[in-house]
């Protein structure tokens, strides 16, 4: 571990150099505070995400690079979800002492990996070292157009409902992740060796791609703000707690119900099609956006997006509530049964 | 405590509606991300402060409102380190499941207290439920007119080092509320009630005041932004880690070194001068301001501010170091020892 706070700040720093240059970037790292600026005629979107060590990861499935990536990407998602581009992120991190060195320089690697990518620089954060389970916060500032976010409270009776990709694939891979974990020898190897041996004896797709999934999702960002340019979205929200749930506070916020197809919704394309629903309908941390598309702006929407096929999986109704149309042509109630802090606060217990 | 996230953010939007009216707010709590506006011509300021039980405070010590209080504080400092106005908070809070809703409750009523009264709003942040520590994480937003903010890095030979307060009074707090606690009879009241009466059985002044200025800091926003506008300071940093670690920090970032005079440093007027002294080199959280002025610019510089003395220590020099001149014209090398988060992750053992 570092020494001082001198010597962390001053490698974070070199780390954080992005390749190109930033442009509104006036001072980062060491001072008081970062600042930046924005370009004009654009809102400034906020949005802050925790990853917290046995809620959000468990150490011995998670790569510290895959606990990088996945702590920043449910920023970038937010702010995909506003239609927004992502621009600068602070992180705060409680580190456990039970961590090594390797484990926080592997952490910043996949973040930075991710934030560079998505042309979003690390500005600045907080760090101490903690007796107990690692803690991480992740800020990210973006910004929009003025008048041009996309919110949750837009979707109208009528809208169709679509999702950006195929849902489920991320509860999938930790549900694969951790039953050959369960299988393997003790005592255990690093987590990040666990992983890549874990990857590579697992069956190949839907398997890889699903652990991939899981491990490293891919924020919707460039789609978020097509859709925002375009004026095709009539409300949008980011699939980080399972379809059930962002669908209903999306349905919530606009004051709607909606029906679903099951039939149409895509799942990870398991030979059990009930489980495959089931991880579809309530498995979290997709990242996929889920957004609503009024019945005139249909032609501003293309069949797929950078190679990526969008799905209609239903639309919006005027009575509150979410009915599943079964594929034999029954009608469910759909209760949220996707993440709620509240109701389960612990990553073992849930989605698999 | 909340049984669903939709009920905690109802609380929470209804809790965190601000007195008057928010100006540059589009969209608060329950929208994927916040939306805010900025003045034209601004500079964006981001910090992020975690404040984290058992490192920064003991449940049993520090009152539910004290802790939201504190922790917007340090924050707020950070902007006003950089002359800039605060704007938005975003919280992040993952709460013990060993606390009562209760706590939670007065934690945003502490904090929001203090936001209201410095005109920033909550505008959004995560939350969660945890079985260990509780664990907080503030960004605030701000602004400064482009071109306005007030670094570390400006402090030049010959300027004149100030602090805008007195020094030393929130560790000599700290100290207060520990030993009453040790003799406090078992089993401990409630953390509110403890501090209450610990602060009724205190003696008066300084003994009040210390214990205040380390439950309650006031931020120096008002000063930091006067610095800014008037032009009056070349560097600027708050005290937050102690006067040795922040002023080492600021010389360091401005290539320069310093001399400070032990006599004129105001410290919590202890009958035992060398404890005096000690509190106010390397206590932490007093959350004042360190500036240096350079001798031209010395006429733009009030001797008091809002009723409270500008105090001036030292004088920056070009030699590397800080020299510290004792009442007995002995000149002894400070070293920074106040708060490093990599040399002393606990509460527990500082400052005492």
């Amino acid at each position: 571990m570092f020494r001082t706070e001198n010597e962390f700040v001053a490698w974070l720093q070199a780390l954080a150099a992005p390749p190109g240059h930033a442009g509104g970037l006036k001072l980062s790292i060491g001072d008081d505070a970062a600042l930046v600026t924005l370009k004009g005629r654009c809102e400034l979107i906020l949005t802050t995400d925790m990853s917290i060590e046995d809620v959000h990861f468990i150490h011995r499935l998670h790569p510290a690079e895959a606990v990088g990536h996945r702590a920043l990407a449910r920023s970038l998602s937010d702010v995909a979800a506003m239609g927004g581009v992502p621009r600068y992120a602070l992180v705060s991190l409680a580190i456990s002492k039970q961590l090594k060195r390797d484990w926080t320089s592997r952490f910043f690697r996949g973040l930075l990996a991710l934030g560079h990518r998505f042309g979003v620089q690390l500005v600045g954060g907080d760090t101490a070292l903690v007796p107990g389970r690692t803690f991480i916060d992740v800020l990210v500032a973006g910004e929009v157009p003025r008048g041009k976010a996309l919110l949750r409270s837009g979707a109208r009776a009528g809208d169709a409902i679509f999702v950006s990709g195929r849902l489920g694939l991320s509860a999938l891979g930790l549900r694969l992740l951790r039953s050959h974990k369960a299988r393997a020898l003790s005592p255990p190897p690093e987590a990040g060796r666990l992983d890549r041996q874990a990857q590579a004896k697992l069956p190949q797709p839907p398997a890889r791609e699903a652990v991939n999934a899981h491990l490293y999702p891919e924020p919707r960002c460039a789609l978020g703000r097509f859709l925002s340019k375009r004026g095709a979205a009539s409300a949008l929200i980011d699939l980080s707690d399972g379809l059930s749930t962002d669908l209903s506070r999306l349905c919530e916020a606009s004051g709607v119900g909606a029906r679903l197809w099951a039939g149409k919704i895509p799942g990870p394309l398991l030979p059990d099609q009930a489980d495959s629903l089931g991880l579809a309908l309530h498995g979290g941390e997709d990242h996929q956006l889920l957004f609503t598309v009024a019945p005139q702006k249909r032609p501003r929407l293309p069949l797929k997006f950078q190679g990526q096929p969008l799905y209609q999986i239903g639309e919006i109704e005027a009575a509150r509530g979410i009915r599943l149309v079964l594929p034999d042509g029954k009608v469910r109630t759909l209760k949220p049964a996707g993440w709620d802090y509240f109701k389960a606060p612990q990553l073992d217990g849930r989605r698999t």
